[in-house]
């Protein structure tokens, strides 16, 4: 009995937190509560129920199936309810008045008839694809005309049927609307509002927890990825929020279809307030996180550019990423407050650090390759910008020329030029070798892993071949790794500018407030 | 009157070809008023109307909401119903039989409150992440629970109206079934098969025309991207179908969800198929398709490498993406036929060419970057790999290393230079010359107007700086693009060998037949 008291206590614990987590949960389970007791009470108590009699009813079933948990879902289904059984009632009295005048044969036939044919009708424009959306108002359709024709064939009373039938579901549809619009009112337009601003926020802070973690090596093995394609990812929360906003354009599309339903409400306060254009930004949106995937990507590939090169180009990096990340929150905020403020200076800004960063990768791109010709030192590269840490590439580019003769056997040669190449920098100069040197041949032990399956034939063809070029494909191609994650990243703000435009759209139709007029 | 006619001919032509391009909708439809007729019949003719009574109308309400288009979603919807219904006549019936005996005064309480607690408590299961599922299931309890309780209080015999209630949502359950399941059943799971095995294509299709695409140059601007980033791309026919490919796992979870309910059928012969490993399946193969859509962002993208760079890697590109597509639908085939074949040649030659890509890319990295050392000529680059396309990758690091001085005076020495260095191929060397220079020239132009929309400031600041290191930066960061093109596709790669996986589990759980045993 004390597994059973410690389950109901997990359990209780468990219904507790999905409550406190989102309290509106309660609040609309409680709203249905009230809104079949309410149509209830129309047949418990005693004077409505004699004025309305039995067929009362069918509101209750109306209640049950209308109320759904935003305005504008209750709304749509209200509409598709109303309009679907006006539309049944009136063909169904016109078949049934039809069929009664054909004579005591022929009725049973042309209802038959009637029915078949409204059936297939109604299943084959539900299928239409534009009339998807009202694929409850054809099954409405539907039982309702079933309904009334039978019932009037059977009882004889086609027109009242429907009557009674129309004004049950009118008061049901009516109780339902009251409830769901008056008591703490759900607004799907708010949801979508609050759904878009947050995407906004989990595409920003996944750019800089990649950048983050792709500049950091705390010598662990960034390469989880092979183990498990779909992981969780448990140390990347932002990551996991960014892959639901890639997988969310159905539900943004729904709530842009119920919000437009809802009357002006809240902050939403002109007429025919421009819900699909959220549709349309997020789609953009997603347009960019599909980059932040990509970096993702190359962040959890087995072919890495050692931890030195990345260090290399780490202030421009960061400075950009930084930058885009708070061009994509600076929009995030407009749209969460509504107010339009001129995006130049950061769009600028993003865009004078994305130069900067392909200077500095231009400038240094002789570390991405290494090129036999570099070992003659009496042609020296071009010095990095001034703003980047300055010893690294060229320390980079000393080494990688260095390293294609045997290693072990050039380290005292390296450590006792580097005094005369780098003198302030001797100390740091002498850890950073052997750490390169160390992460060079870790490299080299990840590609020969990769493709896992296949490592003995791969072995097999690489030992064919004589080491030296072998070892360079090694070097380079795992230093083009950072050219990827550069040439991502600027695609990522190339794309960046189509945002800036489809959220300046957005301001203009939905009316945002200028920022400070 | 004309213009009716024409309007009625261009509708009824495109209902004709709605219907045509699956004949599978006209099917469902006649089903649907064929289920209709059957149920309606039972009212229509008098022999089965005096037996089942008024309550057979119910019968209709339960095939019009049940008839769903497959045989799955059917299932689980009969099984929501039946289950609801079950449970809220269960309960209906105990809550009334209390009522009754507490008196007159307390009954009708009693009755109010359970409708208000049942009401509360199925709107807040619904919402419970895991029952969302039977979000129909937990309608029907709500609304069954009221009719029956209710009309039980006020017409007295609630165990009667629940019995007569159920037995004809059996009827109406019975004949939907059946007609679903015997007439031209449409079975989820073929519909997933299909689907999954429709993704496949369209990754590998999408995958041979980006590199199609890219390794094409016939004049056109490839950047329209800048214009809309979410063009229709009219060119692209497979793109579009990829892009669906994205947003499908909706899709693929009903789809699973409703083939899960399915008896063994088809060439789906044993009981329990794993129809969720398909759903991760179709995971693994989107986290394809977010490479393939990043390469596409790369064709896409304003800086471009110059079209000598990318054709002078065709050869390996081409067959490298060429024999991933080749794995892909081979992978693809296995499904479809339901054969488990060895896919280690073709990961093998698919690793192979991707090594060979990688070494080829390696050994003319400097073809990626221009470092001034290269100009003193001593230094031979290394050979490009005999298969390679021989001749213009030498080429083009001659040009590269020679377009740093006025390129317009050095024009006839390198065409005088030419036939020492490639003395086969000085004619096309030539014509190469002049569209390299033209290309670069055309890149300046393209770099300079991105991005687009701050071309004065950037003039500015670009004009700031000595020219020399400006032109330098436009040239390698546009040829690094190419590291990037080809550094995803590695990275597609990599993942395949995840998919290949992913398929074999598919396969080992399915029981696919082995070939050739």
């Amino acid at each position: 009995s004390g597994n059973v008291v410690s389950f109901c206590r997990e359990w209780f614990i468990k219904v507790w937190e999905f409550c406190t987590e989102d309290v509106n949960r309660v609040i609309f389970s409680l709203k249905v509560g009230l809104a079949v007791l309410l149509v209830s009470l129309l047949i418990l108590f005693r004077a409505p129920y004699e004025v309305f009699g039995t067929n009362i009813i069918w509101s209750i079933l109306t209640v049950a199936i209308m109320f759904e948990y935003t305005v504008g879902a209750t709304f749509n289904r209200g509409f598709n309810r109303a309009v679907g059984s006006l539309l049944a009632g009136i063909i169904a009295i016109a078949v049934a008045q039809f069929a009664l005048c054909t004579g005591r044969v022929a009725e049973p036939i042309i209802i038959g008839a009637s029915i078949f044919f409204i059936g297939t009708l109604t299943s084959f424009m539900k299928l239409w694809p534009s009339l998807v959306q009202y694929e409850y108002g054809f099954r409405v359709i539907l039982f309702t005309f079933c309904l009334i024709i039978v019932s009037g064939y059977r009882i004889g009373t086609p027109v009242r049927t429907a009557m009674e039938r129309l004004y049950s579901i009118a008061i049901g549809g009516f109780v339902a609307v009251l409830v769901n619009v008056l008591i703490c009112p759900m607004w799907a337009g708010e949801q979508l509002h609050k759904e878009l601003v947050s995407n906004f926020d989990s595409v920003a802070d996944t750019l800089e927890e990649c950048v983050r973690k792709y500049l950091r090596d705390d010598g662990s093995d960034n390469s989880e990825f092979s183990k498990k394609v779909i992981d969780e990812f448990p140390d990347e929360p932002a990551y996991r929020k960014c892959r639901a906003t890639l997988n969310n354009s159905a539900k943004l599309e729904t709530l842009a279809i119920s919000a437009s339903w809802e009357p002006p409400h809240g902050k939403f306060r002109h007429l025919f307030y421009p819900w699909s254009e959220y549709v349309k930004v997020g789609a953009v949106l997603r347009y960019c996180a599909y980059e932040v995937m990509a970096l993702h990507g190359v962040l959890h590939s087995e072919i890495q550019a050692p931890y030195n090169l990345r260090i290399a180009f780490q202030s421009e990096i960061l400075e950009m990423s930084t930058q885009a990340a708070q061009l994509v929150r600076s929009l995030c905020k407009d749209i969460s407050t509504m107010k339009r403020s001129v995006q130049t200076t950061l769009v600028k800004k993003v865009h004078i650090s994305t130069e900067r960063l392909q200077r500095s990768i231009d400038m240094h791109s002789y570390l991405l390759t290494s090129t036999p010709d570099l070992s003659d030192n009496s042609s020296k590269p071009p010095p990095k910008l001034a703003h980047a840490l300055s010893a690294t590439p060229c320390e980079l580019s000393v080494y990688s020329t260095k390293s294609q003769d045997d290693k072990h056997d050039s380290f005292e040669t390296i450590s006792n030029k580097l005094p005369r190449d780098i003198p302030s920098l001797a100390p740091a100069g002498l850890v950073r070798v052997t750490s390169y040197h160390e992460l060079m041949k870790k490299q080299q032990r990840r590609l020969l892993s990769w493709p896992s399956r296949e490592v003995d034939e791969f072995e097999g063809v690489l030992l064919e071949m004589d080491s030296f070029p072998r070892m360079k494909a090694l070097e380079s191609t795992a230093a083009l790794s950072l050219a990827t994650f550069t040439s991502l990243l600027i695609e990522f703000v190339a794309r960046l500018d189509h945002l800036v435009e489809a959220v300046n759209d957005l301001a203009q139709t939905a009316n945002f407030k200028h920022e400070g007029i």
